[in-house]
C-alpha cells in the first residue's frame, strides 16, 4: 500500500526519519512517497489548503500520514479518515476538512496495541501515527483502530461575498513563488475581463488590473492576475514573488469589481 | 520505470504532491525517485548545471522529469528527449541542452490523449508531463506522444578564452555550501599550479593563490581553488561559504593567469 | 536492501541525485529512502545527534549512508561499522559514535573495485560510499571492502555534572521548531518538578520554571520545559521559536537546580 508523509517537520531534524524508520520497521516492502516536510511550523491551515491541492491525485485508498500538531500530547484526537476515496491518519486539528467534507468514515484511535509500547507526549508521528500506518498497510481492518465518531474539529471555509458589480474574498495560501492564491472561484467573475479591477486592501492598498491567462503573457516583474492551477483568482509577479513585493500573505482580504455599462 | 522528479516548487507547495499522485495513480508500481525541488524559481540555466552533472550517473532508459517553466502555459513546447541514453520530459527551455547536446531523439508533445483532460494554463507539471510519464512508465512508444522535431531552445554555454598565459572563464554554478564552479576545466590549467593566481572581476577584485587538492589542505576559512567534482576550477572557503563571503555569483568573470620563466 | 541517505548536501545541488544515480544505476531495484539532505554543512555533531535519534527506529540490517565529510580527499578512512543491528557507510568522522558506541564490525574501505574507476577528491558521496553501498545492496560480503579496524574517530559526549540540589549539562541539539534539547536525561532530574528551575546561562541569563508535559499545556509564547521525545531535557516556547527567542544554540551550558526542604 501506497503511504504518504505530509509535516511540519522539515528535513534537518530527524523526524521524518524516524517515522519511517518506524513504518518500514513494521512492513519492509511499504511504498513510503514524501510529499512535502516544509509545512510553516504548526500551520494546520496551510495543511490543509496543501491536502486539498494533492490529494485529488492520488490513486484511491492511498493512506496519507499528515502531522502537523500542535496538540500533540493534549486531549486532542487522533483520527483515522476515510474521505474523497483516500485514506488518512492525522491529529483531530481539522488539516483534512477542506479536502473531504463528507467523510465515508472517521475513526478516533483508541486500541493502544497498535502504537509503540511507549508513547511520548511530544512526537505521535513517530509513536501513533507512523505504527498505525503500518499496520494499516499491512491489511489491518480500520474499524480495529478506535470507535466510530461523527465529531471532529472542522476548519472554517470562508466563503466569498459576491455583490452587484463586485466579489470580496481572501487569501487563502501563498505558495512557494509568492504567488497569491485567493478563494474567489473563476466562475464567481465575469467572463470577460475588461474593466475589471483587482484590490488588496492591507496596511497598503494596491490595485491590479492587467489579466493574463499564465504568467509568460505579461513582461517580467509586471504584477498580474490569473486562474491559478487551483481554479480561482491569483495574484502573481512575473518572475518574482508577489507576496514579498506587496508585503501580504494568508487572509488578505482581495476585492474584485467591474462595472458594465 | 524509473522515474525522476526535478523542479522548482519547493517542498512547502502542493505541486510535487500533486505531481506524484497523478503518476501513481497512472502506475500504482512506478519507482518515483525525487533529484531536487529546490531549483531556485524559473532558473533554467541551474537546473542545466544541475541535470549536467546527475543524470550522467543514471541508469540507461531512466525518465527524469523535470519542470522549471517561466513559459507555462505560452505556446513554448513541451518536449520529450533521449540524449546521452537517457529520457526526459521537459518545457522547451534549453535545460536539458549541457547535457545532451545531440540528441537521438526529441518528440513535441502534441497528443493530447495522453495528457490531463484539462490543462490548466499555469501548471503543466501536473496536467501534461505527470501523465505522459506516467504513459511512458507503463510501455508507451514515445513515437505515439507527438512529432518529431529538430528544433528547440539552446542554453548558450560560454567557452572559456585562452591566452597566452591566462584563461578567462565565468562562474556556472554555485552549490549549497557556497562553492564557486566555474567553467574552466582542468585541462585548460598548467599541470604546474605554482604561481598560478585566479582572480574574481566583480564588484571588488579577489585573487586567490592558494591551490589544494581538497578543502581539508587548508585551514579552515582559507579561501582556495581546486578541481571541482566536475572536473572543473572550483573556488570554496574551507568550512565556510566562498559565494557570501566574496558576494559574487553565476556568470561572474574568473580570469586564472600565470607567468613562466 | 533498504539504503537511507543522509547527507549536508541540500536539495537545490546535483550532488544527492549523483548518489541516487549512482546506486541506481548498480541496483535498479534497491530501496533509497531519503532521511535529511539539510544537515548544516560540514556539521558532524548534527549528523550524530541525527543518527542517534533517527537509526534505533529502522529495521535491521538496514544500510545507512551518510555523508557529512568536511575531510573528503584527505587521508581520513572511510568506514563501513555494523552496530546496533544497523549498518551504515561513513567517512571516519564520529558522526555514528553516539547512535552505536560498541559495534559488533568496522572495516575500513580500502578495496577500490567496488568504488567508482575515477575518484575525486572532493565527492566521495558519489565515487566511494554510493557504489559501496550499491554493491552492498547487491549481496556483497562487506569483509571484502576492506580491512577491519578497531581505531576510529570518537565523538566527546559530554555527562551533565550531578551535584546535590542541581544537574547541569548543555543544548545539543536546535530542532526545526528552535526547541532546545539538552544532554539531561530525565532520570537525573526529581520527579516531582514543583521548585525546580532551569537557567540557561549564555550572554543573557533565562530562567524557566514552567514545566509541562507536552507544549499545549501551556499558553501560546509561554517559555516552559518539557521532557523530548529523546527522554532528555527540553526548552520550548508554545508555537513558537526559543532558540530565536532566546538566541542560544548548541553548546549552550544548562543548569536545573531545586531545592527540597
Amino acid at each position: 500500500m501506497l503511504i504518504t508523509l505530509t509535516t511540519d517537520f522539515g528535513l534537518a531534524s530527524p523526524y521524518v526519519a524516524a517515522m519511517k524508520g518506524v513504518i518500514l520497521s513494521l512492513n519492509g516492502s511499504a511504498h513510503v512517497v514524501d510529499l512535502g516536510h516544509e509545512i510553516p511550523p504548526q500551520d494546520t491551515r496551510h495543511a490543509a489548503f496543501f491536502l486539498a491541492s494533492a490529494l485529488p491525485y492520488f490513486p484511491a485508498d492511498t493512506l496519507h500520514v499528515v502531522v502537523v500538531d500542535p496538540g500533540v500530547g493534549t486531549d486532542r484526537s487522533a483520527l483515522y479518515v476515510e474521505c474523497g476515496g483516500q485514506r488518512i491518519l492525522t491529529p483531530d486539528n481539522g488539516c483534512w476538512t477542506l479536502f473531504g467534507q463528507q467523510p465515508a468514515r472517521v475513526i478516533r484511535l483508541t486500541e493502544r496495541r497498535f502504537w509503540r509500547p511507549t508513547v511520548s507526549s511530544t512526537f505521535h508521528g513517530r509513536d501513533i501515527f507512523a505504527p498505525v500506518a503500518g499496520h494499516l498497510s499491512l491489511g489491518l481492518d480500520p474499524r480495529k483502530l478506535g470507535t466510530p465518531t461523527q465529531d471532529w474539529v472542522r476548519l472554517e471555509q470562508k466563503t466569498p461575498l459576491r455583490q452587484e458589480g463586485s466579489v470580496t474574498g481572501e487569501i487563502v495560501f501563498v505558495d512557494h513563488f509568492g504567488n497569491l492564491i485567493s478563494n474567489i472561484s473563476e466562475e464567481l467573475l465575469p467572463g470577460d475581463r475588461s474593466g475589471i479591477e483587482v484590490a488588496l486592501s492591507g496596511a497598503k492598498e494596491h490595485r491590479i488590473t492587467q489579466w493574463v491567462r499564465t504568467y509568460g503573457e505579461a513582461n517580467i516583474n509586471d504584477l498580474v492576475t490569473l486562474t491559478s492551477s487551483a481554479g480561482t483568482l491569483e495574484i502573481a509577479r512575473v518572475q518574482g514573488n508577489a507576496a514579498r513585493l506587496l508585503g501580504v500573505g494568508v487572509g488578505e482580504p482581495v476585492t474584485v469589481s467591474w462595472s458594465r455599462s
